[in-house]
């Protein structure tokens, strides 16, 4: 059996990925949509399903201290530092059945494929499928990917779920000791790397007509919450020159974001998701207007410049409105840049297999942005349909799938451990 | 006793009528916030207590066949023809004070004037205090003048109030005879006009620093509800030129209404009122947003060629970005033009009284919308504080209430009927 050729069968490496991540798909709480939650049974049985394949694919495997799996494929000599590969497989609720498994899934196929051909490298590999990415059940992010960087944060054990169950609780009830979450953390000179393939979760790679893309960056996104207030009025007495209208202001607020992102050159992002008129009586003059703000950008210096240049102008339309602002950041995330070194391997894989190496940042947050205190970063986009995710539209072509596998493997196979000068 | 000097003890018209003010504005279903609804039983307290004033002011008293209050002082001879006085008694929820009852209880402190002085007139006087202007229980306004212009619409006897009580059920237990609603209707001969005296519930007056201003029209309005449907997607993953975002196209819209109206030269107000962004998180590009549109002028005319303008702004801007959609009107009301005879007697009130002649439309809907099917109309504002209704801060000042008083009450005294001539 050649590379690329996996499972007994003799399916491509795209069939079997699609098999296994229907299999996964099908592990959900509720029937008809997917939702996969952080310490439910549902994780328990797509962990199991999980390490089984791994086994199967020749790897040492075992669910950590977090409940992330993690299947180790040694090299040419045992104990070897690792390259890491690795995505989520909890969900979103109402998920799609891409996002994250498709990474962890490709890779323990790409694995297989070694395994079965007997190849073994200068290099062990590991596989990390991390338990909670999405931080649904308890509204905080990233826990498998920070417990594996040794970042987790203790003070979350004490987070509760919708029902009150704490995490704490819910650790331990899963079988796991919440006072041993530190044994899943890893240290650098046990990586050489850690790479993510990943569904797009955007429209780019589809509008440029291609499978797969290089990440430059996870963008960093800062998230302001604005609030503006006017003078609530009557609709019909008072008249335009006298109003104070909130909703107009923050109208002209957003105008000014839009055209502030679409003009800029470096690929800003910003977004107003969601916005709140009060009292939003059809015949009364909105008083008071909340709203969101996300900007995103592959740099912090140019998602910082972005920010103030964009309160500043919110403060001269609020100012010339005579409206009261108040305008808070919520949320800071800091930028990721994908390794230059690791990024060109990527890069060489795209091109190896044929492709047109085109490079785009990741707007969405990933594992990476946990995985960076302890490795380099690199991240493979694949094509998912119509950008959307986050949804059970959410959908990747057989032949993408394929095509993403088979940039993983050349990237494997070709993988030379960064040298002194690579890290700069 | 001369002019204007009215009740046992000496007050000014404007002390009496602010006292007979907090006397009906302490009938209220809730302590602390003013709410007094249509066949509630504070109706029928408010009602017994007007009836009372009426009777005292030298009127004979009645409640009509819809619950309004009416009173009539007879002219010289018995049988006259009526200039019809009036304004409502119902109230929104935690309303002020003044809306509706200031037009009332000034028209009664008016009469008792005329009849403590023995002065009758060549025409009768008719007072109304309206059961229902704001349409707070059945969701359906101007019951109460409806009935008295014979415009009552039956079908509404079925409409529901949120308990489930129908109107036909409600006049019943008040003790009124739903099938017999048509007895509250007057016919044109019996009346010379209408004239209703009434807070400005804007800061027009304010802003003019005048403390009463004739009305030249009670605007039409035409409310639109408006849909714009786009592209939901990941706030970090879709660039910005590949975004169909729904909230951005609506902000367009939004400063679109406000420039046209605020450009308008003749008064045009177009209000957004309530926005509603899907599906509104602060990660996710809004991929639709429905908004309603409230536009108001004070000639039927204008506001048609306003809405035409305005709706043919919002295709463009959706038609631009790629946005479906839908825009429908869910209310139209005609504009209701004060008759230039009767207006002009209204001015020589107010600058007899020695105030500058200030013309405003009105933007508010009033019981004369509903009166213009039967009679000539005409409305005197006076000035509230910070043009504030609708709320329980609405207030206005004793000189204000007196000065409207005089100025009614010199209406009243120099009235003439009208001649040929001027039904024009």
């Amino acid at each position: 059996m050649g590379p690329g050729i996996s499972g007994a069968d003799g399916q491509s490496l795209g069939q079997e990925i699609v098999h296994r991540i229907n299999a996964l798909g099908a592990i959900s709480e509720t029937s008809g949509h997917l939702t996969r939650i952080f310490l439910s049974p549902e994780h328990r049985a797509a962990a199991d399903l999980l390490l089984a394949w791994m086994s199967e694919a020749g790897m040492r495997a075992h669910l950590d201290a977090i409940g992330n799996v993690c299947g180790r494929y040694e090299g040419e000599v045992s104990g070897l530092p690792c390259l890491m590969l690795g995505s989520h497989y909890d969900t979103v609720r109402d998920a799609g059945k891409w996002d994250g498994p498709l990474g962890l899934v490709t890779a323990i196929s790409c694995v297989e494929d070694l395994h079965q051909r007997g190849l073994r490298l200068p290099f062990a590999i590991e596989v990390v499928g991390f338990a909670d990415e999405e931080g649904v059940r308890f509204a905080s992010t990233l826990l498998g990917s920070r417990a594996v960087a040794g970042t987790f944060d203790e003070r979350v054990l004490g987070a509760k779920d919708r029902d009150g169950i704490s995490m704490r609780e819910a650790l331990s009830r899963f079988g796991l000791d919440p006072d041993r979450i530190g044994a899943a953390a890893r240290i650098r000179s046990e990586l050489h790397g850690y790479v993510e393939l990943h569904i797009e979760q955007g429209p780019v790679l589809e509008s440029e007509n291609l499978p797969v893309g290089v990440v430059t960056a996870i963008s960093g996104a800062t998230r302001l919450a604005v609030s503006l207030t006017g003078m609530a009025g009557h609709a019909g007495t008072v008249p335009m020159l006298l109003r104070r209208d909130a909703l107009a202001g923050a109208a002209e607020c957003i105008v000014a974001i839009e055209e502030f992102c679409r003009t800029d050159q470096g690929g800003l992002v910003g977004t107003v998701g969601s916005i709140n008129a009060m009292p939003g009586a059809t015949n009364v003059i909105p008083g008071q207007v909340s709203f969101t703000i996300d900007i995103r950008a592959a740099s912090d210096a140019h998602r910082k410049l972005a920010v103030a240049d964009i309160v500043r102008q919110i403060e001269t339309i609020a100012k010339r409105r005579k409206l009261a602002l108040q305008a808070d950041v919520t949320h800071e995330n800091r930028t990721v840049p994908c390794a230059p070194w690791l990024r060109r391997q990527v890069a060489d894989a795209i091109a190896g297999e044929g492709y047109r190496v085109f490079e785009l940042p990741s707007g969405a947050g990933h594992d990476g942005m946990a995985m960076i205190d302890i490795a380099d970063v690199a991240m493979l986009f694949v094509r998912c349909r119509g950008g959307i995710s986050h949804h059970p539209d959410e959908h990747v072509d057989l032949a993408d799938a394929d095509a993403g596998a088979h940039v993983l493997l050349r990237l494997i196979e070709n993988f030379r451990p960064p040298q002194a000068a690579d890290r700069g």
